[in-house]
Order: structure tokens, then sequence, then C-alpha cells
């Protein structure tokens, strides 16, 4: 009876069978275990598990290949990017080795910092390339201990194209990839992931097709985990090579490189680059076209796609990987057609994580950077630590220095003539401030015609959730409550909501309605009175630049205002009012009036003194409406604000 | 306008002020904080704190003294009492030190471990008695190390007896309470609370009332938190005495001993001990009426409660000691027509929390041993850490082993034949076992007449929570789902609801459905069918003897099945379904058992085989509905399992 019920359960993959004895032996129960609610295993696998993951479940997967940018404009254009086509849910992302561009430096273009950037900020898993020859062992292992240090996990080990015209091997130095490849498993042990290339026609300097698959196979043997194919034309192409990879015995990953062709320059100078040679058929449609980039375009995304169905219906392919050339169209419109575009990626925490390994623990932050991720992730990238499950567990680390408008892509994306046209030439007074907060809430274009879509607190136009909340937010940013943060109260919502989801399917979500706003100490004093009255429903902190700090927060502890229960799990609370932390905000949120907005102007002028003015004088504050299950009172307590003002006897 | 705001809000005392400068410095804000979230402050809090917020706030509060019963009987009937007169909320306990009966010895019946078992086992604010007189320092520094090993944080220093007739001080010994209390400081600094005896008529050795009182200011001046006096007969004694010691300079608490008079040889006992005079007006009325225990004891409760009530309205007064003799009902009617016995005492956990320092960060317990707090703290006595916050943020420590029911005070209440009287006295197969389960839960009596009032896994009838679920256990008790433990599914009752709040008010508690009970394979194998069909909304852990283990439960990670929100604070999750845990609890729940129930019956009888039988082959199984804002499903689950047992296709 025993066993027919283990074996009834040990068929089912999701049952764990362990079979100790009576007595319990400490090895079988004090099993290790992560400190930290597992939310989304892709956080604590490395590429090549889930990679396998994928593979086990059926699930095709895609990737996405850029190069480094020449100018830092391009360069915050480029991180751009990586958020949109990061929100489609590629598996990872890799950044090729320009070794013109000075790969390794700590350049705003380099190689290894957009890749850093991908990784840390962008929270996309992402391979490095990294080429060997022409260079010394020391700078190679320079450079890799660098990207370890920076929390890139994945190599591509290529050989890179020799600097003179004849090839000659170097005595002592890397020669080949396989060279690169043993050198990462000598000095590092297991720690990357490494990918190499495959050429399905062979590489061009190759003697044949057979020595080339000879040369693959020692990649592979020398310790790579997957090969990453050079784009090819044809299906079959690819499917004969898989075939003859397998027949050498080469049993990793084969991932096909795919080239949705863009444009006629484009394709020629990449045959001309990869020497490889257009199959008859497709010149012949493209040379009749070649000055209509549109249907060039078309054409390429028709042939890809077609080619993509090919390779996945093998059954032989389980991801593609997209030579983008930095451009999003033919790339996102091919995964669209093919279902790997995923419109709604399941978000794991109702922030974006970061990528980096020591920070896959991370699972609370403070809602103050809710607008600004990348500067919460910059400031606290010295933490060795972060609070896991609750904030307070931790002894609170120092923030980084408030610097991060320096770093360029946290830089403004619009340029001082655009933040100009959306948040006034000139101000004339508080009130011209009143309505660019208002136009920002609102969408409507400003007085001179211009929409305002971002402010110098929030890069973006406003969340999808703060929608919600746009009426009441229009009315108060009018009459100067300049509101920077907000969410609305949710008691219970299923995690898979298309708007206020997030965690594993199956669960709950709750929140706790939250407002931060600027505004007058006259406002301010008329709050607190109203306040009072509110006492034991709403917490508030209010804080002006000189740090004068009034809160009724029971000690330093922090007020959970985001939290989900998942099935199986413990409790997670992603987003916490914390006391501490809010006081480095203010820093960073009045620093913000100066740098982003009142710099615009001419020192002395009358609309810098006015933003001066709101910088010094104005308090800022937060609400948090603790009673979740009922209709949110911030609202109210606003209104009660405004009437009390309003009421001559009551001042 | 920005001072006005300041004033206005530094008058509130819940505001705080931090004018820290525009750079905010390091110190402004990185201000400690305790790791785990503050439900209760009353845990972090030593006894003199406590104290003096109570008298801050204008609450008024009692204490209890007790002295080490004779017996290991007597003992565990003490315990017992703590756990009910620790209900009405006393601001702490004592208790007194024997010299006579070994009273820093291991001894289930010392000063010492009655003084361990209140703090660790029963929560309870406690202070120890110790005198020091015929002692040398070695033994009296063993002796305080040992209070401080175990958790005590609070002795009540005396001088104690001496042995001879005649008093006569050693040289270099410790002669007085106050050569005690120096000792205590400068051996353990701050450690502990320190408390001494004041004498309202003065000590009866003292040369005069005068001498006494100076001999108190040496006592207090040599480091003494607070006073308690000796008992006294009229009001106007203690608050004279009160105001003497203000005048010679004592400022801190003195606390009113109160003595219930509670019979006639009691108090005759007590009088010639204590060398105090009874008032004649006193004698006047109990001389004609010492042969009627009720009528003297009523006089006494009136006489009490009338005292009490002058010396509270006198406004002098905070706490009121209590002298119970290790009685109950003269106390606890006094308290109760007083008002301070609070019938329900906000529970700051759903489960009691133990006092011992090192505990005070516990907030999460696994909810197998809801029925056994004793014991689960017992077994994890040795721990350094405690799971705070998130069970798995520790690496799960080994339990103690699994002793527990040979500690005195967590063997059965019940004796062998009581026992056998609930349980049957002789079983005739398995559906006896089932019948008995069956009568626990509905309260009804057995088939030879007995109530079954308690279970090997549950030392006290049936929680009032359970009793929501009664009629669906009785119904699966009575087919063989033999429940041990449960709890039904709450969606955000507010945190004062009477049953299944706890926490500070205006927070809201949740809960998941579970269930726990014991089932044949036949069962099990039925049940595991069922459970397919569940499998995204019910999590199992099903366990025999052996440690054969079923689960769907992802990786080792613990469920959160109790939490509570709360204004201002972090989540908290005290109660977790933690699967490293179950595996120690397996252990325990087999072994009760035999322990409990087997040995109740000779070797080799029917009914001890029958025990041996479902111990060696019965499946512990624990279940818990994920979906908490849905009707609990876990009893369709048992309704579909019958079902299929009954259906004769299906086997």
């Amino acid at each position: 009876m025993v066993n027919e019920t283990q074996q009834s359960c040990s068929a089912s993959s999701s049952s764990r069978s362990d079979g100790g004895s009576s007595s319990g032996s400490e090895s079988s129960k004090d099993n290790s275990r992560c400190s930290t609610p597992v939310l989304d295993a892709d956080r604590h696998e490395r590429l090549r598990e889930k990679m396998r993951r994928r593979q086990e479940a059926g699930d095709k997967w895609f990737s996405l290949e850029f190069f480094p940018p020449r100018t830092a404009n391009a360069a915050v254009n480029l991180i751009s990017r990586f958020d949109r086509m990061g929100a489609g849910g590629p598996l990872f992302i890799d950044v090729t080795w320009h070794p013109a561009g000075d790969p390794g430096s700590d350049k705003e273009t380099s190689s290894m910092i957009i890749a850093n950037t991908a990784v840390n900020y962008c929270g996309l898993e992402t391979i490095l390339h990294m080429t060997c020859c022409n260079q010394t062992k020391d700078d190679i292992t320079g450079h890799l201990q660098k990207a370890k240090r920076l929390g890139l996990k994945n190599i591509m080990a290529l050989r890179g194209d020799p600097a003179g015209e004849e090839w000659e091997e170097e005595v002592d130095g890397f020669n080949h990839a396989a060279d690169l490849v043993k050198h990462i498993r000598s000095e590092f042990d297991d720690y990357f992931d490494i990918c190499v290339a495959g050429y399905p026609k062979g590489h061009p300097e190759a003697e044949s097709y057979e020595t080339d698959l000879r040369h693959l196979k020692e990649k592979v043997f020398a310790g790579a985990d997957f090969i990453i194919t050079q784009l090819f034309f044809r299906p079959e192409t690819f499917l004969k090579f898989m075939k003859d990879c397998q027949a050498i015995g080469i049993t990793c990953p084969i991932i096909p490189g795919i080239f949705p062709i863009q444009g006629y320059h484009s394709l020629r100078q990449l045959v001309k680059l990869s020497k490889l040679e257009v199959p008859q058929e497709i010149k012949d449609v493209i040379e009749p076209i070649k000055d209509n980039d549109a249907a060039i375009r078309n054409y390429g995304v028709e042939l890809a796609v077609s080619m993509c169905r090919e390779l996945l219906d093998s059954g032989m392919v389980h991801g593609l990987h997209f030579y983008t050339l930095n451009r999003e169209v033919a790339t996102t419109e091919v995964l669209k057609r093919l279902g790997l575009w995923k419109e709604d990626p399941r978000r794991p925490l109702p922030w974006a994580v970061s990528a980096h390994p020591k920070r896959r623990v991370e699972d609370v932050r403070p809602i103050f950077w809710a607008s600004r991720p990348k500067s919460y992730i910059y400031r606290t990238q010295e933490w060795d630590d972060f609070p896991n499950g609750r904030w307070g567990n931790s002894s609170s680390p120092a923030f980084g220095e408030l610097k991060d408008y320096y770093l360029f892509y946290l830089k403004s994306k619009s340029p001082r003539e655009e933040l100009l046209k959306m948040w006034g030439e000139e101000l004339t007074g508080e009130e011209s401030v009143f309505e660019v907060f208002t136009c920002y809430i609102t969408g409507e274009p400003n007085r001179n015609g211009h929409r305002v879509t971002c402010m110098p607190w929030n890069d973006d136009p406003l969340a999808t959730e703060t929608n919600l909340l746009k009426d009441q937010l229009e009315k108060v940013n009018r009459r100067g409550i300049l509101t920077i943060n907000s969410q609305p109260n949710i008691n219970g919502k299923p995690s898979t909501d298309p708007i206020v989801g997030w965690g594993p399917s199956g669960g709950y979500v709750f929140q706790k309605a939250y407002l931060e706003f600027f505004a007058s100490s006259e406002i301010v004093t008329a709050l607190l009175k109203v306040l009072k009255k509110y006492e034991l429903r709403v917490n508030y902190h209010i804080v002006n630049v000189k740090g004068q700090n009034i809160t009724n927060a029971p000690d330093l502890q922090p007020n959970a205002v985001t939290w989900g229960i998942f099935p199986g799990r413990e409790i997670i609370q992603p987003t916490v009012v914390d006391p501490v932390s809010f006081l480095y905000w203010k820093d960073e949120a009045f620093a913000l009036w100066i740098e982003q907005w009142a710099k615009l102007y001419e020192e002395e002028s009358p609309s810098r003194m006015i933003i001066q003015y709101i910088h010094d004088n104005y308090y800022l504050v937060n609400l948090v409406d603790n009673d979740f299950p009922l209709e949110n009172c911030l609202w109210q307590v606003v209104d009660d604000t405004f009437e009390l003002l309003n009421s001559p006897t009551q001042q």
C-alpha cells in the first residue's frame, strides 16, 4: 500500500520523495535553502540552467544582439531601447566587443559599460563578447575580473580579427577562441557561462567545413556551454549544420543567429564583413527594390518569420538569436508575428529587478525611488547586503552620494530646449509651476501647446496605475499640492491583474494608498491640523530641504505599502515607506528642483528664483492610508486641507 | 511660518522633530532600529521601563507573588495557574526564595526553576527573589549567573532570615540587602532590574521606623529600581510610609503589597511570620466567623477592594502587588472588582510569546506546535537566533531532542486512570480510536460517559477558533481523518476580533485554511488522487513514521498561513507551514501515540497493538488552501476523498 502510494506520487514532477529513516537524520532535514522567498527562479539560475529549463518545459525563447554605440547620446538611446525591448522578454541580450572602441574601459560607450548597464540597470541577463587575439593574458584576465566585479556572468569567447592581413599564430598568445575558453575556465573555474560562435557554412578562414566543425568541437570541449551561430539565409543551412555538429559529438545547445534584412546597405556591409554569400533567390527580390527601404524591410521580416517558423517547427530549435543592428522595428515585428514577444511579461516584483548576482536576494525597496529605479540602483550599488524580506533586518546602509544626475544614462533624455518648452521658457510665479505639474498629469498641452511628457522626478509619462488616480491628481496639483509619486489602495487583486499584478499566478496583491508631494508651508500647516483627525489611520512624513522632519510614524519602523500573498510562499512585501531612507530621498528630490529645473534658466533670472524659492521653502510630504480595505481617505485629507485654507475663520 | 509649523507639531507626543542640516549628516539618518517590527513594546522593554510607561500613560497595573511548591505535582498545577492568572494581564509575577528548598537548584520545585518556567514557558515578566545572609559571595554570584542564563532579568534583593536566634554580622559577608544590591550592580552592572522590600510599619528588627527608612534609602541608593512593601492592613499606613520615603529623598516607585485575607489560619500564620499586628477592627470581624472560610474570604475580598480603591484614588499608587499565597480565587475576584483584570488582553501575536530576552525577536513559528507551545519553546531553547520575519532567513537550526514529555511540566496533566477513562480502557479496533477523536471534537461523553478534554497532541479542550470548524471536524474524524490541528481561512478581519484577532488595533489579520490529521494509507492513496485536481490551490505534506515524504510544495520554502497588516508597520507573518520543521514535528507527533497513549496499556495487549499499528502505518498529513479569499476547499477535498473511497469502480 505504502509502495503504491509512493509510486503514484514520485511520478509527478512536483512531488518530492524524501525517504529518511524514522530517527530522522540531520542530513535529511537540514537541507539548505535560499534566504529569501523564491518568487522568480530566473533570478537564481545561471543562463545555461534557464536555457535547459525552458527547453524542458517546451518554452521557446529569443535573445537580442547589440553593439556598443559611438556617442554618449546614442548610448542613452540604446539603453532606452534595452528597456523597451527588454519588456518583450528576451532570455538574454549580448553586447559585442569593439576592439577599436576601448571595449574594457570605463567610457560610457565601451562594451563593458554598456553590458554593465544592461545587467545592473535594465535587469537583463547579458552576455559580454570578448575577443582574444592581439591581447596579453593579463589584459584578458583584467577584463574578465572587471566583468565579474560588475556582475556580468556570461562571456561570448571569440578569437577576433587579427590586426594584420596575414594571420600568424603567436607563441604563448591566444590564437583561437578555444584558448580563451580554456583560460576563462582555468582562471575563473565555473563562474562564467561561456558561449562560442558556430559557422553554419564554416568559418571563412577555415580550410574546410569539416575542419571548422572540429574547431567548434574543440571550443566546446574546452569548456563552452552553448553555441550561437553566425547568420545564415536558409533554414536548411542551420539544420544540416546542427546535425553535423551532433554527429561529431557536440551536444550543447546550438542557437541559430537570425538576421532580419533591414535595408540594402546594411545587408551589403554585413555580407562583406562576414564573407557570406547572399543566395540568388534573395538577391533577385532585393535588387529591384533596393531604394525602397520599407519594401526591403517588409521582405526581410517575411523572410525571417518564415525561416524562424521552419526552424522552430523542426523541433531541433528552442531559442532564436537576433542580430538587431541596434534597431527595434524589424526584430520586434518578427518576434510579434512568431508569438515570442510577450506583450505582458509577468513582473516578478512591482519594480524592475537588477540582474547583478548580489542583488538577486533584493526583494524590498523604498517606494520613493519608484519612478527613478536606476538612481536607486546606482545609489545602492556599493551595498554588500540588501534588506531581504524586511527592510528593518538590515542596519540602514549609507546611500551613495547624490551625484547620480551626472551619470550619463540618468541624465534627462530630453535636451534643454525640449525641457524649456515643456516646463516653461519663463515662469511668472509658483502658479506657473503648478500648471506644469497639472499638464504632466492630464496629458493636455501647456499654454504654449507642448505636452509635458516628463518631470525632474519622473523620466517617463504617467504610469498606467497612476492613471487610475488622474482626476484627483489633476485637482490637487492645480492648487499647489505638487504630486511626484502615488499609488491607489488595492485590497487583494489577483496577482495576474494586468495593471497592479506581479509575482507568480494564483496569488493576491495588496497596496496601501500612498501620496507624495511638495507643498508650501501654508498648506503643510493646514494639513497638519487636518491630519490630527486621521491620527490613527494616516501615517505621514513631512520634511523640508533643511531636514526639519515631522512625522507620526512609530519609532523608525518601515511601513509596508505593497505586499503579495502567494501559494506555498511566505509573504512578500516589496515596497515600504522607510523613514530612514526617506531622508536620503529628500536630498535627491529637493536637488532635482535645482539640477534639472532651475539650472535651465539664467542665474538671477526670475524663473530660476521661483524654482529656488520652492526648493528653499516647500515641504516634501508623504502620506499612507493604512486602512487599505476601505476607500482611500487621502483625497479627503487633501480636500479637508483646502477647505481649512479657504475658511477665513480657521486661518 | 516654518517655526509655527514646527511648534504646532513638537507639542504632539507622537511627532518627532529631527532638525538635521541640509547636507543630512550620517548620524541623523543612520539611527539604529530594532531588527524586527515592534508589535509589542513590552517585549523590548525592561520592567522598570514598563512601569514608567504605564505610569506616564495613567494605566494602573497589578502584579502577583507566588512561592515555590513542595511537590512536582503541585508545580504542574502552579504552572497551570500561571497560565490562567497570566491571562489577566499582570505586569509581572514574582517567585519567593526558599532557602530550605534548595532554591537555586535544578529541582522542578526550586525557586529558580519555577521562575524559569514562568519566564520561558508562560511568557511572564518575572522577578526572582534572592536572599543573601548565610551565603558566600560565590554562591550568590553563581545563582545570579544561572538566573541570567535562564533569561531572568529581575531580582528582589532580600537579606533573609538569619540562621540562629541572635543576629551577628559576618565580616566580608552579606549582612544587609543593600550589600546584595551593591554586589549585583558591581558584578552584573545594569543587567538586572532590582527590587527591594519596604516595611510600612518599619522592619520588625529595626531600632525604629526612622532607622528602617534610612536602611531603605541605603538599599535604593545602592542601586535598587523600585520597592515592594510588606503587607499592611490600613491604606493610611502605606500612604504615610510613602510620604515619609519621599521626604527623605526616595523617588523610585513604591508598590504596595496587598494581602487579601483568605482564611483564619493563613492570616494567623502570616502575622506570626511577619511580626505584624492585626488591627482590632479586623480581629473583631474575623474572630466570630473564624470557622466559616467563605465568610472570611468574602470579608477579605471586601477589605482588599476597599483598601485598593483608596490607594488608587490617592493618586500616589500606580500598581498593586498581590500576595496570592498561590491561590487564585480571592486575588482574581479583587482584581475583577477593581477593573484591573483584563478579560481579553490583546494578544501581541497569535501564539503566546516567551519572555526570555533572546526570544524577544521571535515572531514566526511553525503552525505544527500550535497546541504544544511549551514543547516548541523547550525544543528550541538552545537556539541562539530565531527566524525573524521570515523563517527562511535562518538556516534551519536543529530542534532539541525528543524528550520533552519527560519534562515535568510537559507531562500530561491528567493521571493515567483519568486518561484511560477518556481514551478507552480497552480499544477494539481503529474505530475505537476514531471515536475518541470525535468525542474530543464534539465535547460529547464517550460510550462510558466520560468527556474527552485532552488528547496527546492537545493539552487543552478545543480552541474557540477551532470551534468554528466543529461540525466539519466531527464528520471527518468519525471516518478516520484524525485531526490534530486546524484553522479556518480569514480574509482581513480587524485585529481586534475577539476570536481570531491579534496585534495592535487598527490592523487586519488573515489566515489560510489549514488542516492536519493522521490517516490510513488507504485514505492517503485516495486523497492523493483527489489532490491532483487541486494541484495549484492546495499545498500538502504527507509523511509516515519512517519519514517517507510526499509533497507538492516548491523547494523547501515555508508557506505563510497567518499574517497581519498593521498601521505604520511591516507585514507580520507569525505562523508558517515549514517543510523542514515538519519533519521534526512528525517525530514528535508520531511519538505521542506511543508515549502518551499506547503506554497506558499493558505490553502486547490488543489495545496497545492497535495504537502501535496506527503509529506504524498511518500518515501524518497537512493541507493548506492557498486561496484564502474564497471558501475553504479543504472540506471538499476530504469529501471527494471519501466519495472516491466509496466508489467501487474507482478503487
